[in-house]
């Protein structure tokens, strides 16, 4: 078995290890969040934990309406421009812990005094160094190239680090829950193993998501990028009408992202737009109706997939258990395009960029 | 002659009409934002005109240390969240000015009493009406569905403001250059419908640039996509390395903007990276160096094309002045193509998003 099918399949695990283990640290840090009176949340990272930062955009300014900047690090290594931060909180995000940009914005903003933290899966990493607080993924050694455990367990971080600086405290109590509905989404596995051949030829496509899980459109689709070398382009469901939807035609695979809550309506509309243009959707969801237009298109012969996640939650978790179906479907291309997922050519595990 | 041509032609006039008209209200917005000690630029945007907030990341950050943070528009409409911005200016950028979800952001950061400020086209739009603020574009009548005007003279505005709170004065003398380099970047049209022909079949492509042009990609990916229905992908030179170039291999065409400046080496680098993956190399430069080692390229035989910008300018600005040279390879190729690029099917001007 590949590393990356492994690692996929240690996530409940995974999250529920660095629950347990980083609460107290969450909350400590929370704590000196409150009492150097943090206004804003700044976050450093690349690649996977870019995206783990988008999740964090959405659930901060949402759950606690602290606005959230990700940092352009080439703003502090290549331009070495002062930015004001003082009542920030400055986060990096980095699974390897190396991320020579990240590390260098934090090392900046603690000389200044500034609050910093990071979300690390390597405790003796550059990175865990350099802040106040490090948060620890407790994922153990990533071995395929592509991250799966070390986001799943960064999201599930940003999640408690919520929670303890206030966030609903239903939240809290789903987040206890979620490596159980980790552990459901899984059993998505062989079904997925069995269609997947449909897609063996495909080599780009689009990956569409709304409002919390725009961080998820994202991660899946550089999933499908590294480990498939397919070229798919993650859009949010609002920016790609804006122009994108162009250069939809008849059969172009749309990978759709569509929950019960907020960001249901405008999926569903989205949804509706590709049916006219008879793209092929593959539409990962937890909501009946859609799922059953899909299957009624099916049908007719008309061309797509469903995805029903078996554990549903709360939509500002859907992040966190959806991305699984998402990993699963990349491992599985890969399989079937007779592609090795631990190891895409021309990637090294750590990437250092200025 | 399209509209879309006739509108990259303006752009000269409409930048120098936008920055004569519009100096007085950017001074006035800077006092106010003095005064209200404002600590936090938050930008409201979609689409092109979110490629312009990208530009102010950058400029702000760099040249003002001002935190920027781009707006996730549904976070204030889906999910309705009272984010803490009573430090900060809140910007909508908007040629229409009638983008629902940026203008919601406005109304609700102006009804508690945040500073607030529009770029828009249009004097009598919804976004001008609902600001303290507006800046207008001068840019006349935009008729093309691809903005190119609208977007040259929204960022000009962007420059003109962070002079007004303060950047540096050569900024601000450069600035009013800026019609003039833009005048002779149009004469980069005759040679890119000479040779355009070579790409009349390419139906994907990547563009890459690091730092402050990475605003200039992402457009340049947009207008491709619009007009030419091409599938062209945006990445900053460094997020690329951490994964999507595993998908480069012989042939790919890659658009590279690569200017003097802090952004240079790392993309001369990635140049080098993709010569090694014998990759198509679109070169938009200010550089002899990197331009002359693609003309030495392209002489034993290796794919690749130079476009040499007529009218180098200092590093902040170029975005202002090599996007024309990405506009006019979009039009151009759309006409080879046999698309109208002033109409792309299944778009319309204004796009309403909730």
């Amino acid at each position: 078995m590949s590393w990356m099918r492994q690692e996929i399949a240690e996530q409940p695990d995974a999250v529920a290890r660095a629950l347990a283990a980083e609460g107290t640290r969450c909350e400590a840090l929370a704590a000196a969040a409150r009492a150097r009176g943090v206004e804003l949340l700044y976050i450093a990272a690349r690649g996977t934990s870019d995206h783990a930062a988008i999740l964090a955009k959405y659930l901060f300014e949402i759950e606690l309406g602290v606005p959230v900047c990700l940092a352009a690090p080439s703003v502090f290594t290549l331009y070495e421009a002062p930015v004001k931060l003082d009542r920030a909180l400055v986060l990096g995000i980095s699974q390897s812990g190396e991320a020579a940009d990240a590390i260098e914005i934090l090392r900046q903003a603690r000389e200044r005094g500034v609050l910093t933290a990071c979300i690390t899966n390597s405790p003796d990493s550059s990175m865990a160094g350099a802040v106040e607080y490090p948060l620890l993924c407790h994922a153990g050694q990533e071995r395929s190239l592509p991250a799966t455990k070390s986001y799943t367990t960064s999201l599930a971080l940003l999640y408690r680090l919520a929670v303890a600086m206030g966030a609903r405290p239903e939240l809290g109590a789903a987040l206890q829950d979620s490596p159980a509905a980790l552990q459901l989404t899984l059993n998505l596995d062989a079904a997925m193993a069995d269609w997947v051949e449909r897609y063996r030829f495909m080599e780009e496509c689009v990956v569409l998501a709304r409002g919390v899980n725009q961080a998820t459109a994202m991660e899946t689709a550089l999933k499908l990028t590294e480990t498939s070398y397919v070229r798919a382009q993650p859009w949010s469901g609002a920016d790609f009408l804006h122009g994108p939807i162009a250069a939809i035609d008849e059969g172009f695979p749309c990978i759709l992202y569509l929950f019960r809550g907020r960001a249901h309506d405008p999926m569903h509309d989205l949804m509706h737009r590709l049916f006219e243009r008879n793209a092929e959707c593959l539409l990962i969801s937890d909501s009946d109706g859609p799922l059953e237009e899909l299957e009624k298109r099916q049908a007719t012969g008309a061309g797509g997939r469903c995805v029903r996640l078996p554990a549903p939650v709360d939509e500002i978790l859907t992040p966190l258990v959806a991305i699984v179906a998402g990993q699963l479907f990349a491992y599985h291309l890969a399989r079937i395009k007779g592609r090795d997922p631990d190891a895409p050519r021309g990637l090294r595990k750590v990437t250092v960029t200025r």
